[in-house]
């Protein structure tokens, strides 16, 4: 298996060389500054990861792998739009709304969404474009749930908002490899444990959330035991062990 | 033929039959408010009227010529947004952000668009779907030519932000026929005609756009040399006569 690093900083070459659609003018300015590196990279990782994992070729994983950080990164523009969460900063930079404007930013999270299709076209299967749309689908979902605050079960909520990009990372991998849908299963469930201990942490960190109504072992409890079912998956799938030497690029433990 | 009234009557069926991602929950209502009727169809109904007059089968384009209106609805639904025109008034009826709130009317652009992505997915031409994501994404850089004003180009601006989606509206047509691509020249032209016709119209009605830089005269002169451009790309199609007693459903003039 190839370190995180390594895939991250594949991803990052990718995402720098990518060429959009020309007709969108200088609004391309506005899509690379959301882009620019700062971010994690975390789920065209893991996608690489499952890839590489399931005995696929990373370079084919490449245009989805982007497509994924596309969508994540479209979802973060509209967010931090005044109509949404109203934040001035990402990333420690200016928002693209600070930077460009809000009818720029609101455009810009457009087209990011739509190169992120144009980039999953690429492929032959169309199951890809199409398990990405629904995920984004499903995200928005989320997004919803989540400024509308009339839904008190915060659970579903995450796995909307956070869970269902989580899970296409791992669903697109596995069909740039080819994995068989009969043997899919672990792996996905691995991807929505993934998605569920990314959204712990990130709660733990930031205070809020999960953090911010459970006392702090409860949720080192939840913790602890997302990591051990994502293991056991992991385990499971037979694609790699969590014991061997060879680390695993996205233990779960490093979120 | 069938009339322009019975291929509209069927675009409204199967707008109101369409079931969106359950994942959305009460977004939903954001969703049907914009799409409800009151709208020409005119895109649709083109894209229906290209299907048949091309000897393919309407109710195959019903998913097509569906996309194209959740599109157009998309960004409808942005462009009124304060961040954009701010327009609190949509076809005499308050515009979903007035009606629902800017972070809902947002998170319904954002989801029209992916369910008119979902929609063109369900073909197995993936062609389709490639088709209208490369439209959206040169429709989204008229909307920045025209909210960044820098471009002194109306005419490239209206081919992008109104002419794309009409040629696409054409092109999806003939790919659920499908026309082989040796043969679809003169449609094509034909539909950038009637896209640049209908922007003609539009700033007649309106009084802006080059209504409101030409003398009148010589808008009519445009608008004149529009029709019978169009009139002479359909004759060359060889799919219908515009001088024969069947009245083509979208007979440029009637915009």
């Amino acid at each position: 298996m190839r370190p995180a690093e390594e895939l991250r900083d594949a991803v990052e070459a990718h995402l720098r060389s990518l060429t959009f659609t020309p007709e969108l003018g200088q609004l391309e300015d506005a899509l690379r500054y959301s882009l620019e590196p700062g971010g994690k990279r975390i789920r065209p990782v893991l996608c690489l990861a499952v890839v590489e994992a399931a005995g696929g070729n990373v370079e084919q994983g490449l245009p989805a792998a982007a497509a994924l950080e596309l969508v994540h990164t479209f979802s973060l523009v509209h967010d931090d739009l005044p109509a949404m969460d109203d934040d001035a900063e990402r990333r420690g930079r200016p928002s693209a709304h600070v930077a460009f404007g809000e009818g720029q930013a609101l455009l810009a999270g457009d087209a990011l969404l739509a190169e992120a299709m144009r980039l999953v076209l690429t492929y032959e299967d169309s199951g890809i474009a199409r398990e990405l749309v629904d995920a984004t689908l499903g995200m928005i979902g989320g997004q919803y749930r989540d400024i509308t605050g009339d839904d008190d079960d915060l659970a579903e909520l995450h796995r909307l908002k956070t869970g269902r990009l989580f899970e296409a990372s791992v669903g697109l991998g596995l069909r740039v490899a080819r994995v068989p849908e009969s043997d899919q299963d672990s792996w996905r469930r691995f991807g929505s444990e993934v998605g569920l201990l990314f959204q712990i942490v990130d709660d733990i960190l930031d205070g809020d959330g999960l953090a911010g109504r459970l006392p702090s072992d409860e949720v080192r409890g939840l913790a602890e035991g997302s990591v051990k079912r994502a293991r056991a998956h992991l385990e499971s799938t037979g694609a790699c062990s969590t014991n061997s030497s060879t680390r695993w690029p996205l233990e779960p433990v490093e979120g």
